[in-house]
């Protein structure tokens, strides 16, 4: 992929298969099995760890120590002191993380973003997604490590504050991790999240439901147009005296699917890196939004391990 | 509704409208608004308690005493003592309980229970059900008291075991009741569960995911035809060595609708009910049945209470 | 059905297990098997024509002569002659004749009347109708003269143009009428018509577009909600001078689907028929628009016949 | 592309843009503005023709002459009498023409091949195509010659007889050629084919529907998995006595949807060009097949241009 304002110089890879289709496809290209030879370069300014979750902390560490900017693979780390630890030291060498969020630079997210921003959806009352499919099994972390930050890191970016607790169950079947899982996040003000993620659905799955006091929306992230469809309906209360009264009313109008930013999120994201590491700006999606991410997740192991205790984050 | 072997002799209603709405359908039909009109006849031999839950236990307790069979909308009774006095006290007259778990006449239903008894799944993994749409909702028992029983006696009658535990999580946003609600439950060998209830969707889904060892199935109750898919879709471990090597293999197939028995569940259950009194057979959906489902319920709102806490049953 | 103004007083039926069901499911109903019990009767004002086609012109002819107002099922006759005879001796009596144009009287039909006469589409292109399911068959009249007089009505209803010509082909597979048949009418101004019914469809369709110069349509009479989908899409012509440049532009915007009135098309239909006979107006459906369908579809059988000529109106 | 066997050594393209695009991305390949450069090249073999319609004669001639196998874009040559003049010359000069029949290697068309060949779906009753979408609009051919090709090109491989004439209608609304059109095709055996092709629908459609005797089946290739479902449904005419009989039985059962081949198909059928030309075998797609669907697009826009007579074949 190229960018302007930067260059792809050097690529490393443990795999030797990996190595000969790198080096075929992009003939100009160093294509290394050390990863030490990228990351002590001194003609590299910025490295980015797309590696296994266990290996991130090592490398970003590293790569930091040697001045290099960072952009990380999600999930941050595989735990918070580690990002916690890579933060300080990034801001210690004036250097940027970046956490590949990839979705907050999607059409989608930007205009779910937009409509809770403008109040068009009205106070939030929930947000539910379902990210299902048969596999890809991962063999270092659970499905909820695997799936769940994508959701996580949407929620972080629109609902704008932090959740309280967190509860989360699921089931391992084959490899000794979770394949399926749930997970309910409860945040301030009634708003409460769920994910449901799992590896062994029959069919792919990528909707979410967004419930607020207004509107309602329905994201369906494999509908090739319409991805975000908003629904002019919504309940009010309007009576509570008898048992027998009618409580609610609901109301009921069109339904509206605006039109989405048609983009390459992932060179958006990483011409966004390429911008911040000009301007010196700290990204929407740095090693703090990565790191609160990396926590919800923790506090989900957590419970999960005790089949689904409530989790105080 | 007409079946053969009985007829319908009375309707006691509270609501003046509703009496004389169904004067007017059924003018044959005594119309009462006193219970104890029907409750005390002669000439009638079973009842049907189609009211708010709160007042089954009473009326069914009436019922049974004056000598009645009694067929009482789920869920059974308001927890778990109502229903176990019922019981015993049926037993004791020699009458019949029949709670309305529809679902279980259905052709979906029945088809399924095929699928996993001829061992075409294999053993089961997981059953995850979303049951969501715009109300209506009910002023005196939350979302998941009005809609997971339908679940909660599908799995009763599918998986044949016993949950050991449920956790539940969910949110109250507009008159005092959960409105959003999510129940995970634990049952014997690894087989979990989940159900996803929610009163403030703008969109009404109706989709179970059953996985197994062999196969998974989609059954999607709005479609008109083609409600159940089985996918020839599953996984095997075939290789454990090294934490680089793929630990999973996929299998995938044809997909198979298999056509479904085209019945009107209702008329098929209050038949069935009609059978039973006559030749004294105990119905599949029972007092029993309906006992267990309450106390599922039971256990969700104590978890709930608790924003989820794992509840042992 | 019971409509305010109006009050059915006797059903002809010529099959015995139907006035069976009839005279049970009516008790206070008079059910005859001799048509000319209703025909003559001197308290009966308005005839319902429910009858296979053929039998239409004979019963209409002899309700109006015995002055009776006439509700007739589509299409209005067998062919124009007889329709034609009809509307002259309902004049000559002071009579109405409303022929059962059932979708008129949809919230979808209704809702895309209005966004054509807004010019919210703009200038009309084409209509385009997919009418296929697996049977019924008639025995008597083809798949055209089946199911096309739906969109036929429509048509005339919407587009307040006589088409100019007709082309229709299709194929007789098994009872001697064509059971797959296309059909195409040229309007004036450039507007395109087309319309494929099927009789051998093994899934049931019912979806119209229609596209206009400013935006698009998607009709799906199947879905639940959102039957009637509005694209703000279109195509501008901005360049036509070499061969090798750009010629088109495409717009895309959001898509939108407006709420549709809930009604039950066919009461409100009966129900202004008899606000018809009351006021003296005329319907819009009335002899001349059924006389209107049935010339385009004596059109379509001449084309038809010779498997696709253009037959001119 | 890599292909085994044949490797890619020159490009000829008349935009600056594109060769410049072309450079970048394949820096080992010679790019040309000027065609003979490829045509008279002696180290080449083989030349694909990627180039409008109405230069496909004259490029592909000038490649026969000086010993070049071609490959064709769809539709192979403007006209009839270009086709068969092309395909003397391949077989005076031993060389081979392929067509770029693209849909005939996807596993969806080999599976309905296939499935007809077994007579699983019995005699053929019908094939009839969906494919509209929003432009891309062409600035010489019209629609039908746009997007018909892929479904004459179908058809001509499935159906396996000629057809023995076809009816075309349609209509211009912005730039001189048909922008939505309907084309009929009559084959032996009551087989008839129907095609519906429109640049100005606000969705993308690509659904063909087949009925057989036997078994009917549904193709939309725009799903991602499931393209192809069976339906074990038809018509069995068992009586035919009387006018108030029944005269046909409906057969309904199952739904499958067999698991496809998961190929590249363009790459397929470039590698099935090099073994044919290798192995001196005749591609399926050869001129013949070429010449057949220019034919039939001929007949189409005879009948076109008389708003829709029947033209013989």
């Amino acid at each position: 992929m190229s960018l302007d304002g930067s260059q792809v110089l050097a690529i490393a890879e443990m795999s030797a298969a990996a190595r000969k289709r790198a080096s075929k496809a992009y003939p100009g290209i160093k294509v290394t099995a050390d990863v030490s030879d990228v990351i002590t370069s001194a003609e590299i300014d910025a490295i980015a760890v797309v590696t296994p979750v266990w290996t991130h902390y090592e490398l970003a560490k590293a790569a930091l120590h040697n001045g290099k900017h960072v952009f990380v693979e999600k999930p941050f780390t595989a735990n918070g002191a580690q990002g916690e630890e890579l933060i300080a030291l990034a801001q210690q060498k004036n250097l940027k993380i970046m956490v590949d969020h990839t979705f907050l630079f999607t059409g989608a997210v930007k205009k779910i973003c937009q409509l809770l921003e403008e109040g068009t959806l009205g106070k939030l009352y929930y947000y539910d997604s379902t990210r299902v499919n048969l596999g890809l099994f991962q063999h270092d972390i659970n499905v909820l490590w695997d799936l769940a930050p994508h959701d996580l890191s949407i929620m972080d970016h629109l609902i704008k504050a932090s959740p309280e607790a967190v509860v989360a169950t699921g089931q391992k079947h084959l490899n000794g991790h979770e394949d399926v899982a749930f997970m309910t996040l409860y945040f301030p003000e009634k708003v409460i999240a769920h994910i449901n993620v799992n590896w062994l659905s029959p069919v792919k799955v990528r909707t979410t439901l967004i419930g607020g006091e207004k509107r309602m929306l329905v994201w369906n992230d494999l509908e090739a147009d319409e991805k975000v469809k908003v629904y002019d309906k919504g309940v009010n209360i309007t009576n509570r005296e008898g048992v027998y009264e009618l409580l609610v009313n609901y109301r009921s109008g069109d339904m509206w699917a605006p039109q989405l930013e048609q983009i390459e999120a992932l060179r958006q994201e990483l011409s966004y890196f390429v911008d911040c590491i000009s301007s010196g700006q700290d990204p929407l999606n740095d090693g703090c939004a990565g790191l609160r991410v990396v926590k919800m997740l923790e506090a989900a192991n957590e419970s999960l391990n005790q089949r689904g205790s409530l989790v105080y984050l």
